[in-house]
């Protein structure tokens, strides 16, 4: 009975498998990638509707990837001098109205608190869309001289920008992020810290995300409402729109002249501190999602895998499978490996294969009777399906992972690169809009109605300027007017 | 020149700090408490005013201890399965309507927005002043059957409960802190976590802030709202008067009959769960503060201490002595000891040694010329004063380290004993209440009419039933009827 039991068990999993697909999986990434997102998140446990209009949950699937993220970006932030603080959630509006720019870009998103402890507020409160304001009047207390900079303060919070529907991590009107805000005395170290923030993000993408991307200059229309310069980092979704995951700006004295956030320098003299701002958020685990998530359901990279690998005993009910479950989890963690055992007995091993599949683990190790006996696990990569034995399981696993997180990174960059198209004509930029889509490089003249009337017709806004982008003479693709450069263009998320 | 130079900077040193200290400081912690603690928050740079009432700015350097408070209290979360996540800032009113007691307790608090994105919202949202209401919500969804038990989930995050006046860190409108939240199969098993919780939180304000207390239950009119019991941690200050810093709630079923959070047990038959919920807060900076602080700042301990180890050059000028004070401090960061070197040179030793000396780093190293010849370092201890030279660095700094954590526990423990009285009659109550304060343990017969007249005359409430403390045969300190129990007074922050 126990052999007929395990032959059934092993040999009639790949339909057990299949069935549980295609019962539980009704959404295809190749089919429609918008409906396999909204159905994936949930499924995988990562996130979930909340009863609050345009806000979600972050379960702790998700949430374990930010807690990843965090441990990762912190120790950079930390190392360029930068510290953590905590600043007010509540912004009174008369602050906000400070910079123009600022509180006109922002105001239509606002969630505004009017009543505080059962009485109407003589001042309504925002809720901070971003922390520029509320910090820079303390800023503006805290700068004296040129001794009291670069002030450099960090903030991993939430912030609240209205939105209607809910799109899991993409669009949501609440999203947790890290804001920092540093103040310099001249306009060069101000412009060092904002190519420094986007480039440390450029490097969490990818050598963590296994996303690569371009970074580059906004347009004027585009930019970050208060900034002189934004800098933001472009990836390329699978379905060829492009995502802008964290941006990096350059301030310039804007805020410092609205908020009189000024030093003495070195000789006495009063100046206005220059600033930047710069931001990454939970936005990011849903380009994580859309970049390597395929029909059977997330593929995480294994840097930001809450569980690197899933132990699967073949029958739970088999004390001596059980045992070197533990073991093996045991043997990995130890050497620093994020491994669990799913022994749950209700659940047949193609139903469990399946779970973990849709939660993207990379690595799954089954261990039967057989294994039991040869000391030889079975390993099965979740981005290949590749299945090999291990004697050596700690070895094969540390290698695997490696692999996995380089793999995804390759695949990430060949469909960069499939879906970066240079063109010679408008026609060419609109045949591609309404096919494969992707970033499209090409000659702009920088004027704001040309911008306009390209995403009109396409779709597909600027994205970014490259930052070596070198000066050419060109024309434009849309007006033939004179260009001095060529901008990236892209429908985007 | 130089010779003279040094001597005056070393030797006038003890005349400079006297200086510094008498122009700078103009509380005094043994002549008013009160203003002491409101002047060293800020001067230590802990925190500040904001421009929103009754909100305040955690600077990095309190920042810093609420970081190492995370770093040690979350493993404790997870190593007992507990896994964190995030739920929405916001609330609709009709959720929080649905518990009773718990929308009557939290009303009178709530931060309410009406607009979001231009709009007024058909429902009011309050800003959570704790989470329970939107968690269940989620987890009468994620609860189905007893295969889904525990469901244990705990966030890192800020809450608003409203407040016209900021007493930075103790009473603010939002706060940071942990919530855990819990949901059983059994009652045996939610007390069990409600047990653990408050265990936990008093070995973390034990072993990180050097702060004893009593765990105990809080009587019925002290509760939290919802709650069938709440357990709280209390500490006595060295002004007599209690802080409760944390909690820890046994819900009961009261939340999971509101918000229908029920499951099929193994008998296929429908049961509520059992819930409790748990929260430390950053109170328990304050309460840092004012257990450790003295006259001339901050003490921190140790192992909260955001630098644990200050190196001061005696002439930052002086090339040799700068040098061997990144050296030292090298040294010590790479044995895992947090040390930084101040060698402003617009500064004197006695300016910084006064300044380190407010922000309470518990140990300060001096590097000058006679240092710089025998290797040997001056090492001063931010607690006794006391002073010492050292050869090896590393090894004697580790071991004062020590030293000062167990020192500072030792003091609070005394200061605890202290205050800590065993009465006979109401008139002792009075009496003590009049004078030194402090915990008083007497038999009160749980009436709430006679605990109000108690508050009423002696401002000192009840804190708590200590866990342990058994049934016996008495008299109500106050009204004279049966007790049953001896309950810890105190007037409280």
């Amino acid at each position: 009975m126990a052999i007929m039991s395990l032959v059934k068990e092993r040999f009639s999993c790949i339909i057990e498998i299949h069935m549980a697909y295609d019962k539980s999986q009704k959404k295809k990434k190749s089919e429609n990638i918008s409906d396999w997102y909204n159905d994936i998140v949930v499924r995988a446990d990562l996130a979930d509707y909340s009863p609050v209009k345009g806000c979600m949950v972050i379960k702790p699937y998700g949430y374990g990837i930010w807690e990843l993220l965090q441990a990762a970006m912190d120790p950079l932030i930390k190392e360029k001098g930068v510290r953590n603080g905590y600043f007010p959630i509540f912004i009174p509006i008369s602050l906000l109205n400070k910079e123009k720019s600022h509180v006109e870009g922002f105001s239509p998103e606002l969630a505004i608190v009017t009543h505080g402890g059962g009485e109407e507020l003589s001042e309504p409160l925002a809720v901070r869309p971003t922390s520029e304001t509320i910090m820079y009047e303390m800023y503006k207390k805290w700068v004296q001289s040129w001794r009291d900079l670069p002030l450099l303060i960090n903030q991993w919070n939430n912030v609240v920008r209205w939105e209607k529907r809910t799109y899991l991590f993409l669009r949501t009107t609440e999203f947790l992020w890290q804001e920092g805000h540093t103040a310099h005395a001249t306009h060069e170290e101000a412009w060092d810290f904002v190519l420094w923030a986007a480039n440390m993000y450029r490097g969490i993408y990818r050598d963590y995300f296994a996303i690569p991307g371009f970074v580059g200059k906004k347009s004027e229309s585009e930019k970050f409402a208060g900034a002189v310069t934004t800098l933001s980092f472009e990836a390329m979704m699978p379905d060829g729109k492009a995502l802008q995951n964290c941006t990096s700006h350059d301030l310039g004295q804007n805020f410092s002249k609205a908020f009189d956030i000024s030093f003495q320098n070195k000789d006495s003299k009063k100046e206005y501190v220059w600033q930047t701002s710069w931001g990454f958020s939970t936005r990011s685990i849903g380009a994580l999602v859309l970049a390597h998530g395929d029909d059977k359901g997330l593929r995480l990279p294994p840097k930001l895998a809450p569980i690197q690998v899933i132990i699967l005993p073949v029958q739970p009910d088999d004390s001596k499978q059980l045992t070197r479950s533990n073991e093996l989890a045991t043997e990995l963690s130890s050497a620093g490996i994020r491994a669990e055992v799913d022994g749950r007995e209700d659940e047949t091993l193609g139903f469990r294969i399946n779970k973990w599949e849709v939660k993207g683990v990379p690595i799954r190790v089954e261990v039967g009777p057989k294994e039991i006996e040869s000391g030889s696990y079975l390993l099965v990569r979740r981005d290949t399906f590749e299945k090999f034995n291990s004697k050596n399981i700690t070895k094969d696993v540390s290698k695997a992972l490696a692999s996995i997180q380089s793999n995804l990174l390759a695949q990430a960059e060949e469909n960069l690169k499939k879906l970066t198209s240079e063109i010679n004509n408008f026609k060419e930029f609109e045949e591609i809009m309404r096919t494969k889509k992707g970033f499209i490089r090409a000659f702009w003249c920088e004027d704001k109605a040309c911008e306009e009337s390209i995403k009109g017709k396409t779709k597909a806004g600027t994205r970014c300027l490259l930052l070596d982008e070198k000066e050419e003479k060109g024309k434009c693709v849309y007006c033939g007017n004179e260009a001095k450069h060529k901008w990236i263009f892209a429908q985007a998320y």
